[in-house]
């Protein structure tokens, strides 16, 4: 417009978000992991001694870090410390396989691996089966009383590297995709900072914020929440593992008042015989699922105010909510929890989801008529790493293609009806049938499979395998097989059971998915007549 | 990083949220002005007909399109609906002079001018001194039952023109300044963006917000409420005039949730015989000027919470607020008033707030030093509209200069103590003093003139005169005087009483206006001693 020095622009940067809390909150509680707890002005000072200490070890800008740990403040220190330091973070899914972890690291070219002491034998053996393996750093004590991480870290000088161009890459998030390769989904700092904001805003969070870390870090970097709770200067409860009587004690007496997590993790505390009606509400963001209609009653009941949320990797998470509205409050119990079920629309940062048919136009908003969701925008990946083949292939026309199938409602929401590409979720993980009926294929006596997910009340589905052998007169174990698959695969993929027979399949040939969901398994819940219209997306 | 499509970026839009809102929540509230009430699906059909209308009128992209108005739907509708065809909004404070709207009509070169037929007489006069008249185009009901505005909103297509460079001119929002001439302050629609979502989370709006219009729209876009507000998917209670007893009515019955208000609007309030403690709490945002103790006490019992902003026309509003810790709700009332009155810390948008010498340096956060306050970033002006060499002088070195000088306390608040440039805050308005020094000046019989603000317990600060007159034969009556200026400037700006005698200069010359605001003034409060360290700046 006029020729001006740049006072009106800033890249945008989750970074951005700590460094005004350390100023702005800098003496108020910040993290709580495990006995150590640190203020604002700590936790700032560690993120940059991070960065520091990476510049140490030789990591310059757009270096690939990865960090393989549970839910601690090591963890969410990488969140940021990473970026402040100008370099990715790869936060990996500790119940991976060595190999698969190997896999991970040599796609992203990963230079130093930052692993929590528990995990130092996944993390070693992982190490052994890379090609290229990066620099090892333990965090937390070992046996000899060393912590590495935080002798360096000690012993660093903060820095902080703003980014000029907030379109730069921040993070790749590794997600098996469909077809079992590794796919690195790349998030822009631009999108980190905008889906935070969208976080902190409908999550309500604010500086009485405690944050309960149920959800993992590593997943979607933790759905944003890292940034978010941080922006809202609240506090975060970093959790080791999710016990549910660790959780109740937590709820009942360290004031959490929000929580993320599948489902399953709702279950298990809904289950717990520590249950009971909570004196204040505390809200949980639900995603990776659809919560069950007696699920949410059961939680109501607990003073838990259920957000359902859905989005893919790919979408930083969240990227569509089940926007509640107050006139909802009155509807009876059964209607409100269908309701609440249905995915929802796009969260305040999002771009307009759709759902579209093959050629890509929009369904009717019918609440009847069935396409695929599609969106694009600020909080939508800029692509797969080193995979541009597959970056236009999800997203052809600019709109990604979420793989899964639904309606539109007429009052604009959205609901899943189908998943068009077989992906199965297991308690909030992503389970690729074809690659788990790759694996199965890999035994000898096995002659077909068909991977399914079967509805299950713990964990929203489970796989079950359907497998034709080759020979009669060789015939396989149940437990075997099962056992053969864990050896190669991350344990939540193996099938938690196993159906022996011939595969019903089209005249052309391809395994009729849809009449093995409809089978009667022995020990599985009867399956609904129908499949396309069921709340559980099957 | 990769040849992808544009799947990742979206330009940052304040009509987005609109759009989004008329998708999301298409059947629910979103206006209520007078007797009209519109849904989000209708709001946003009006606005993108105003859009297609402007294009009929023959506006394209980047002109000026003024709007002359109160409170109503149609100033509402003109905050998202001129930038939904890509021209430039220019909203005139209704308070002003003719020939004073002339020139800013010709400075901004504005090609359509929309006004209430309420003040179809200004709107008639200033065309007649502007150099070149814009269309005027009267909205509302005249005499004659016409309304043009309606008939051709009623006739005209809708459209909608993304924006694609989101740091394009969005609106242009004239200040006074501190000299008189006229400041046309450049917003850019990233800015907007920003600012809007910044509102939407410190004022926690959300589906349940009735959010009143107390605040004009005509002052920096509304603080950003227009966009914040319909982001939140809240409805907009539109109100022509500040009537205490019309706001308590609407409190009480309307179920009114939020506001945004100078201090004097919660004056008249607390003082108003229907003043009666709300049965639920009701958030004020208000800024202009700090709250006096007794006023937030009175707020408190009145069950009105208070958030304290501040922040300039170059500033979108508010890029400062007084960020409430939970932990000093236990603090006296007394200390907990002289808290709240601090300024406070940056926005979650704004880029950190510093108090600077003149060196540029930051003062130290020791609550003493004193410093001109400076702050740079995404919610900071593109510039002044044709006027490079007054951007740069108010932004030298890329930060911009608030002109308010202030201290940084240790805790990151930040606390104003005085004004570089001498503008007075007067029931929200500002007034430069040079302005109406001049003015005086122009008198026959006035020798010199000084305008200082001297505190009042209603309007924060009002407009008081120092003149010298040129001759003892021929004496001049206060009134007179007054009414002099009245005729020339908007009314807020006359000074309010006026004190005759010799000016105390500085050796050099100058008038020392710390003297003058340090003298007695019969009828007016007794000045404090000193002027450094008071809350109230002066």
């Amino acid at each position: 417009m006029v020729d001006i020095p740049d006072l009106s622009f800033e890249a945008l940067s989750p970074v951005s978000f700590l460094e005004r809390s350390a100023w702005v909150y800098a003496d108020r509680l910040a993290v709580i992991s495990g006995e150590r707890r640190f203020t604002y002005a700590e936790h700032w000072l560690r993120v940059r001694k991070l960065a520091g200490m990476l510049h140490g070890l030789g990591v310059v800008q757009g270096d690939r870090v990865a960090v393989l740990a549970p839910n601690t403040h090591v963890l969410l220190e990488a969140s940021t410390g990473v970026a402040a330091g100008g370099a990715v973070l790869v936060a990996l899914n500790v119940r991976l396989q060595p190999a698969e972890i190997a896999t991970i690291l040599d796609h992203a070219g990963v230079s130093v691996l930052i692993a929590d002491t528990e995990l130092r034998e996944l993390a070693q053996q992982s190490l052994r089966q890379a090609t290229n393996a990066p620099r090892l750093l333990l965090a937390g004590l070992d046996g000899s009383g060393q912590d590495e991480y935080e002798q360096l870290l000690d012993a660093a000088s903060p820095i902080y590297l703003p980014v000029s161009d907030e379109r730069q890459l921040l993070s790749i998030n590794y997600t098996s995709g469909t077809t079992g390769d590794p796919k690195g989904v790349m998030y822009h700092y631009r999108g980190a900072y905008l889906q935070a904001l969208a976080m902190a805003f409908h999550a309500k969070l604010d500086l009485k914020t405690r944050y309960l870390w149920t959800l993992p870090m590593f997943h979607t970097n933790g759905w944003s929440f890292p940034w978010a709770v941080t922006a809202a200067g609240g506090v975060h409860l970093c959790l080791r593992k999710v016990d549910p009587e660790d959780i109740w004690h937590r709820l009942k007496e360290n004031g959490v008042t929000h929580l993320c997590a599948a489902p399953t993790v709702l279950t298990s505390l809904a289950a717990h015989r520590d249950a009971a009606p909570l004196s204040r509400s505390v809200r949980a963001m639900v995603g990776g699922a659809p919560p069950s209609p007696s699920l949410l009653q059961r939680m109501d009941d607990l003073n838990i105010e259920v957000l359902h949320l859905y989005g893919l990797t790919e979408t930083f998470g969240p990227a569509i909510l089940c926007d509640w509205r107050p006139e909802w409050n009155d509807a009876p119990a059964e209607s409100r929890a269908r309701i609440l079920a249905r995915q929802g629309v796009a969260n305040l940062v999002s771009q307009r989801v759709r759902v579209m048919n093959e050629s890509g136009d929009d369904v009717p908003a019918d609440g009847q008529s069935m396409g695929q969701v599609a969106i694009r925008g600020n909080n939508v990946m800029l692509g797969y790493y080193r995979d541009s083949e597959g970056t236009r292939r999800a997203a052809p026309d600019g709109y990604f293609r979420t793989g899964d199938l639904g309606v539109m409602h007429p009052d604009g929401y959205i609901e899943l009806r189908d998943r068009l590409k077989d992906v199965i979720i297991s308690g909030g993980e992503n389970i690729s049938s074809i690659e788990v009926e790759n694996m199965l294929c890999e035994h000898p006596d096995v002659a077909e499979a068909a991977v399914v997910g079967m509805p299950d009340d713990h964990w929203g589905e489970i796989p079950v395998a359907f497998v034709a052998i080759k020979s009669l007169a060789r015939p396989v174990d149940e437990a075997q097989l099962i056992e053969f698959v864990r050896k190669h695969l991350a344990h939540f993929k193996a099938p938690k059971m196993i159906v022996f027979g011939d595969l019903p399949k089209t005249s052309t040939g391809k395994i009729q998915k849809h009449l093995l969901r409809a089978q009667q398994v022995p020990g599985l819940p009867q399956p609904e007549s129908g499949n396309s219209n069921t709340e559980q997306p099957d």
